[in-house]
């Protein structure tokens, strides 16, 4: 087994990629904060939910200025997302790991990373990217996620979690955020299904 | 868990395909065969000694010939073996299983399965798609394999496999195949490395 470092927000889909590499490598749940909230303790807390160990990753705070400027010139959050994650694998790839890996699913749009950013990631810092969602479909992500996670659900702004979002939106100002950052069906991770 | 068709060639990617399967769903390997040898049975074997269920399923031989007279058209079997990997997958589909999975990987040319197929195959047939390896890059799956399987390797023409090489290279006849399947380095399964 080799040490992965899996970039986590306490949601769904991260916390079901580190039950499928579990049983095949150590891994840490790491989760970036650019240091303008705490939300990195929710993460945390989902993490302990898990019994899995976590790391919090610091963040450049300048690429949360420049995403937040990408989001207010664009009018909508995904390729100032897309920037904040590709700037939070490089961390992680320079972290201790042997290898990072992520979330990202195959429906995914945002954020996402096709096979030359993963192997630009894999040749420029000597680690492995592993995606264990990147071969699976929404239907099939959404029965694992029923078959081993506890998870709450609701509309993004009545759940708390750990993604990009709650430091960009914190960074902007509650004026500008709800029509940039469109509401939508949110989840975090409070266990395991079979715990 | 849910009723996982693999389909199996005897290989290692397949084989490590299944091995990242088995903890979370029940795993049948499948072997497509179109009847022209008995080249299934390499991965029965490979299958018994991985311990785990397998089945042939049978293939439609007018979809060999199609794929042969492909291949001798380009010069080259990449197309061809594409015609044949979709074939099998649409039968397994067709077949009893709750999914259907292979070994593609993500630095793979072919077989291929691009997000627009695996929908098709899905919708078409209310069945899950999953590609186990789609996230992961070479050196992940060389290290894994490592980790998990006893294989041997070899040149293509000296390791029995029931990859559709081998029934198209009977279809076509001794002297036509050894400019149009170049040699390379292939792999049997024959245990677990920790069993």
């Amino acid at each position: 087994m080799i040490q992965v470092g899996l970039l986590f927000s306490g949601g769904k889909d991260s916390a079901l990629a580190a039950i499928l590499l579990e049983p095949v490598e150590a891994v840490t749940l790491v989760t970036g904060t650019f240091g303008i909230t705490e939300d990195w303790r929710v993460a945390k807390a989902a993490a302990d939910s898990l019994g899995l160990p976590f790391e919090r990753l610091e963040l450049d705070r300048s690429v949360a200025e420049s995403a937040a400027e990408q989001i207010l010139a664009d009018g909508y959050p995904r390729v100032g997302i897309q920037l904040v994650h590709e700037h939070a694998l490089e961390r992680a790839a320079e972290a201790e790991f042997d290898a990072i890996a992520d979330g990202t699913r195959r429906d995914d749009r945002t954020p996402t990373v096709d096979r030359s950013l993963a192997r630009s990631l894999e040749d420029r810092h000597g680690v492995e990217y592993i995606a264990p969602l990147r071969g699976l479909g929404r239907r099939t992500v959404d029965r694992l996620v029923g078959e081993h996670l506890e998870v709450v659900t609701g509309p993004s702004e009545s759940i708390e979690r750990a993604d990009y979002e709650g430091e960009l939106r914190a960074l902007l100002g509650p004026e500008a955020t709800d029509s940039l950052f469109p509401a939508h069906e949110q989840s975090r991770v409070v266990g395991r299904a079979d715990s």
